[in-house]
C-alpha cells in the first residue's frame, strides 16, 4: 500500500498544481487537435433533454471535393463487437470518399442516410452517371446515459452537423460524446496531436471514447480503479459494454497499406491505459492522408511521393501516443452528465479533485 | 466458328425442348429453394413505378428468436467495392442475431434503421437492460433501372418486409431485385437447394444478382456474350457496375470458421459462369446453419455435434453449384424491366428464346 | 446422356485435330508463358527415381537484385490447408524480396534454408548490416506419387535450381511438379499468358496444380469426370488431398493491393475447372509486379505511375482466364508417372486419346 | 525532472528491497509458468560459443499425440515483419496439430524439418496413409549477439530439442533467447501465468522477447529510456530491430475464434511497455486450449463445453497482463551476453542496480 501511494501522490500534486497528466514523448501541434492536420474540421450536434443525452459528431479530412478526390486510408478493427458502416470498401479500395460520421450504435443507419444525401447535394451524378457512395459512420453505445431506443438522432441532423465543421471544436460531453462513458466515468470527444520533426509532418487524433473496465484502468501506470470507485459521486454501474471510435489524420503521404499500420497502434495507445480491448467493446480505429495527391490519380497518374515502410516507426509511436492523448483528454474535458432513467458518470476531473483533497 | 455453333445448339435445343440451361451435381431439395431448409422464410416489397424499381427483400434465418438464440455464422468478402452493415460483428463473433435486409445501395441506413426498430419491437429491452443489436443489410447497386437518388424505400416499409416472410416466395424481378441487372440482361433474385446425402444435409441458397460483364459470360461453358449482345431487344448499357449478394443456408452443423470457408465457394460458383469479381463489384457471401444450438449455449453449455472439417467436402461443393443454380435462376425467373430515364433489360428467356428462333 | 454427348463430341473432335481444348478471351503473349512478362525466369531441378518422384521449381520475379529493389506483391489464399513460407511478411510491406521456390511440402523448410543461403551469397550483408531476409517456399503435397518422408529434395539442390532458370522452361511433369496429381490424372507445371491491349500490359501464369476432385472436373463446362474415370488405365485413387499454387507476374504498374485484388481471381479460374476449393487442398495465389520502381523507392520518392483501380477490370479477367488456361497447359504437358509404391497417375493427353477412339 | 524522479524513486526503491517490478491484476498459477498449464513442457538448446550465441526452444502443448488428437488454435499477427511457419494452415482449420519450435530467422527453415521428422518419428503414416503436417515455427532476429549467417542451428538439434523438455525450465539468456535483445538491453526467454478464479482457469504465457525501442520503454508508466541510456555499461546500438514472439497457453475451453481474440491482446500487453508495435518487428502471438476434446472430435461429434463470448474478458484482461509479466520476466532473467564481433547486451538487473547505487 506504501507503494501505491508513494507513487499515486506525484501524480496527485501534479494535477492539484499543473491540471494535467500523462507525459509525451512528442510536442504536438499548434492546437494538439485532429485539425492541427490542415483541412481536417469537426462538427457536433448535441441533444440533451432529460433521457435524451446523445449526438452527432461529423469529421471533414478535407474542404475539397472528397468524393471526386478521394484520400488513402486504412482501416483497423481491434475488437469487432461493433456496427461500423463502411469499413468494408476502404479495405478494399484503400480511399475514403466521404466525410466521418460519429453517432450512437442505433443511429447509424441515419448516420449512412444523412451522409448518402449530403454526398449527392454535393455531388449529384452520385448513382447516376458516377458510382454509388460509401458513407463512413462509426459508432458507440451510450444506452446507459441516453435512451438509445429512442433513435433520437434524425438524418437532418446528420446532414446539419455534416455542414458546420470547424477546425476549432469543443470535446467532452458534446456531440457523439455526449452521452459515453469511460472506465465507468465520463467520456465522450477528445483530441490531441504529434509533430514529427523528422519528416515534418502531423498526427492528429481524434476519439469518441466510450470503453474501458475501471478495475483495469492505468494513469501513468497505476492502478487507480479502487481509489476512483471510492471517489465517484454516486455508486457506479457495474456493466462495462465500452468502445472507443479512434480517427486518425495526417499529412505525410502514406499508402492504404500503410495508414493500416498506423491505425493499428491505437491498440498499443490503448493498452498503455491499461485496456485490454474488451469482448464486449467496439474499438476501431481509422487513419487517412491529407496528403496532395495529383489531380490525375483518379486517372493513370502517379501518386505523390510515398515514404517508405522504413521512415514509419516515428508516426506509428505517434499513432500510440497520441490516442492515449486523445482518450485522457476526452476524461478531462468531460463534464459529469446525468441522464436516461437518472444514471450518472462523473467526470475524471472531479474525481481527480476529490482524491487531492482527501490525500494532499 | 464452327465449333463455337456445335457447341450451342445443343444448349438451345435443351432450352426449346425442356426450358432449362445448366447441369447440376447434386439433388434440390423439395423446392429448390433456400427455404428448403426448415426455418427459412423470404419476403419482398416490390416499388414499380416508372423511375422508381427497387424493393426490399428479407430473410429470417429461422422462426425463433435470433436475438436471443443468434445463429453460428460466416462471410466471405469476394470482392468489397461494396457497402454491407454488420458484418464486422459476424466476424469478431461468429453469429447472426436479426434477418437479412437486401436493398438497394443508398437504402442501406434505411435497412438498418428499419431492421433495429422490428428487433426492439421483439426484445424490447435491446440497448436498455442487454446490449444493442447488429442488423445485417446488404446491397447491390440498381441505378441503372431505379432512380436510386431517390431513396425510395422507407424505414417502414423495411419493417413491414421483415413482417411477411413465407417458406414460398417470388424470384426475378421482385423486391430488392426489381431493378437488378446482370450481365447486362434483367438480374434479381434468384434461389437453388442442395442435398448432400451423406450428410443428410441440406444447403440453400439465395442470390441478390447485380453482376457480371456479358462479354465473360459463360453458360455451360459456353461464351455467349456476343451472340446474346446481338439478340438484345435494345442496345444495352456497356457500364457493368455490378455486385452480387450470395446467403446459403444450411442445417448442417458448423462453426463459425467452417461457415466462412463454406460462404467463399460462392466465389468458385460464379468462376463457372465467367465472373472474375469485377472491381467495382461488391460481391459479398454470408452463410448461416441452422442447426439445433443447445439452449444454454448462450451460457457456459456445449454446442450440438459440430461437423469435422473433413466432411465439409459436399458442403463446399454444394456451396458452389448452389451459388451457380441461384444465379441461373434469377437470369430465368427475371421478367424483362424499363426503369429510370427509360432504361431497359431483357430478360435471358426471352433472349434464348430469340436464338432459338434464329439457329434451330 | 445424349445431351451430355451432343456436347463432348465437339469437344473430343476438337483435341482429336487440333490437339487443344478450351478457349480464349485473351490473346496470349509471344510464348504463352510467366516469362512473356519481360525478366521472369524459371528453373527445374527433377528427383526421379523409383519411390522417389519429386523436384524443385524456382521462379526469379527479374534479374535485378530483388533484395535490394524487392517487387510490388499481394498474395491471396483461397484455401488455408497448406505451408507456405513468406506470407506474412509480403501481406505486411507489400513486396517480395526474394525468388519463389515450389517444391513438396516436407520440403518447404530446405526450400527456406536453401534460399536464405542463395540470397546472403548474392547480399552478404543480410542480417549483419542489413536486414534478414523473407525466402518465399510454396508447396503442394505429392506424397501419392513420391515417398514424401524421404525429404529427398536438400538445400543444395535448392541453392542449385536457384542458379539455373531461364525464360524457356519445361512444363508438365518436371521440377517441383514431377510427382503432382490433379483431378485425379498427372498434374505438375503449366503455364500461361495474357497480353491485355488497353493497357499495353501482360499478365504471366504458372502454376504447380496437384488439386482437384475428378467428379467435379468441367472443361469446357462438361462434366467429363466418370467419362475419364472409365477412360484410366488404372483405377485411380480416390484419395483426393490436393493443392495448387498460383504464380502471377505482370509488366503492368500495380501497388500490392492491386496485386492482392488480382492473386485472389486465381480462385475464379479454378471455378470454370469446376473445382469447389476443397478442404484438403492449398489453394494459394501470389502476384507480383515488375513494373520499373524508381530506385529511390526504398528512400522517400515516389513509385512509378499506378494503375487507378477502375482500370484493373482487364487485369482481373486475365487471372482468371490465366489461371484456367495454366493448368489446363500442366494437365496436357504432364506425362504419365509411376512412382511410390507402384501408384500412378494417368496423362489427360492419354485419357483424351482414348476417349476419341472409343466416341469418334 | 523533479516529477520523473518522485515517480522513480519508489520504484528503485522496491526493486532494491523486494528485487521485484511491475504489479499484478491477477494472481499467477503455482510457478507463474506457462507450464501451470497442465501438460505444457518447454525445452531448450543453447548455443553458446564466441560469434555463436543462439539456439532453439521448443514448446509442448500437451504430452499426448497432437498430430491425432490437435487442440484448438488461435492466431495473431500484430505486425507481420516476420518469417513464420505453420500460420495460414492454424488460421483455416483453428488447430495446432505439433509442438512450437522457436529459433533464430534464418534457421526457421531448420526447425521445420527438424519438426517434420521428429512429428514422422511418432506417426509413421504422415504423408502417406495420412495428411503431411503443419509444423509451428516462429522466430526472432538475433543478429546483433548471433552470426545468424552462420545458420548454427541444425536439424538434428530440433529434433533433440523437441525431446527434451519439462515443466521446468529455464528463463533469460537461454535457448531461442541466447541471442536475443529487448529495449537495447539483454531480451531472450520469459514467462508467467495468470489464474482466473471465476473460470477456475489458467492462463500461461512464453515469450522471445527481442523487440522495443528503448526510448519508448515503459516501466510501471515511467519512461526510463535516457536513464538507462546513461546506466548502460557499453554504449548501446541505436538500430532497433525487433520482434516477439508470444506464446500463450489455458485450459479453459475455447474455440479458435475465441483463442484468435486471446492472442491479440498480446498487443495491449505490449503497450503497456510503452512498445508501438514497431515497423521492423515482427510481433506475432499464439495461443492454444489444452482443454479435453472429445476423442471422437476428429471423426463427427461434439467439443467439450466451450466458454461462451461473454465470460473472456477476464481472459483477454489475463492475456494481456501475462504478456506485459513475461516479458518483464526475459528482461529480468536474462544475463548480460557478449556475442558477434563483440557487440554486448546488459541486462535490466544490472541496469537497475547501477540505477540504485545512483540515486538512493
Amino acid at each position: 500500500m506504501d507503494y501505491f501511494y508513494s507513487r499515486l501522490e506525484p501524480l496527485l500534486r501534479r494535477w492539484r498544481d499543473e491540471k494535467r497528466i500523462g507525459f509525451r514523448h512528442f510536442s504536438s501541434g499548434p492546437n494538439n487537435r485532429i485539425s492541427d492536420v490542415a483541412g481536417v474540421t469537426v462538427g457536433h450536434s448535441t441533444l440533451n433533454n432529460r433521457d435524451c443525452q446523445t449526438g452527432v459528431t461529423a469529421i471533414l479530412p478535407t474542404q475539397n471535393n472528397l468524393y471526386q478526390q478521394p484520400l488513402p486510408c486504412g482501416v483497423a478493427v481491434l475488437n469487432g463487437f461493433a456496427k461500423p458502416i463502411g469499413l468494408v470498401q476502404i479495405e478494399e479500395l484503400g480511399v475514403i470518399e466521404t466525410p466521418i460520421v460519429l453517432t450512437n450504435t442505433l443511429c447509424v443507419g441515419r448516420g449512412f442516410s444523412g451522409a448518402a444525401q449530403y454526398m449527392i447535394e454535393q455531388n449529384p451524378e452520385i448513382g447516376r452517371a458516377l458510382p454509388t457512395v460509401n458513407p463512413v459512420v462509426l459508432e458507440c453505445n451510450d444506452g446507459y446515459l441516453n435512451d438509445i431506443q429512442a433513435m433520437a438522432v434524425s438524418e437532418d441532423l446528420v446532414v446539419q452537423t455534416l455542414k458546420n465543421t470547424h477546425a476549432e471544436f469543443k470535446r467532452g460531453s458534446v456531440g457523439a460524446g455526449r452521452g459515453m462513458s469511460c472506465f465507468a466515468m465520463k467520456g465522450g470527444i477528445g483530441t490531441s496531436s504529434c509533430y514529427v520533426p523528422e519528416l515534418d509532418a502531423t498526427l492528429g487524433v481524434l476519439v469518441l471514447a466510450n470503453f474501458g473496465a475501471l478495475p483495469a484502468l492505468l494513469l501513468e501506470g497505476i492502478a487507480l480503479g479502487e481509489e476512483i470507485e471510492r471517489a465517484m459521486r454516486e455508486p457506479m454501474s457495474q456493466e462495462d459494454k465500452g468502445s472507443i471510435i479512434i480517427i486518425m489524420a495526417t499529412d505525410a503521404p502514406l499508402s492504404a497499406r500503410q495508414l493500416k499500420r498506423i491505425a493499428k497502434r491505437a491498440g498499443a495507445g490503448l493498452g498503455r491505459l491499461g485496456s485490454y480491448w474488451g469482448h464486449g467493446s467496439g474499438d476501431i480505429a481509422l487513419a487517412f492522408s491529407t496528403a496532395p495527391q495529383s489531380a490525375e490519380e483518379q486517372s493513370t497518374e502517379a501518386k505523390s511521393a510515398e515514404l517508405s515502410d522504413q521512415q514509419l516507426d516515428p508516426l506509428l509511436h505517434a499513432a500510440a501516443e497520441g490516442t492515449e492523448q486523445a482518450v485522457i483528454d476526452a476524461l478531462l474535458q468531460a463534464t459529469s452528465v446525468r441522464g436516461f432513467g437518472g444514471n450518472f458518470r462523473t467526470s475524471l476531473s472531479e474525481v481527480l479533485d476529490i482524491l487531492c483533497r482527501k490525500y494532499l
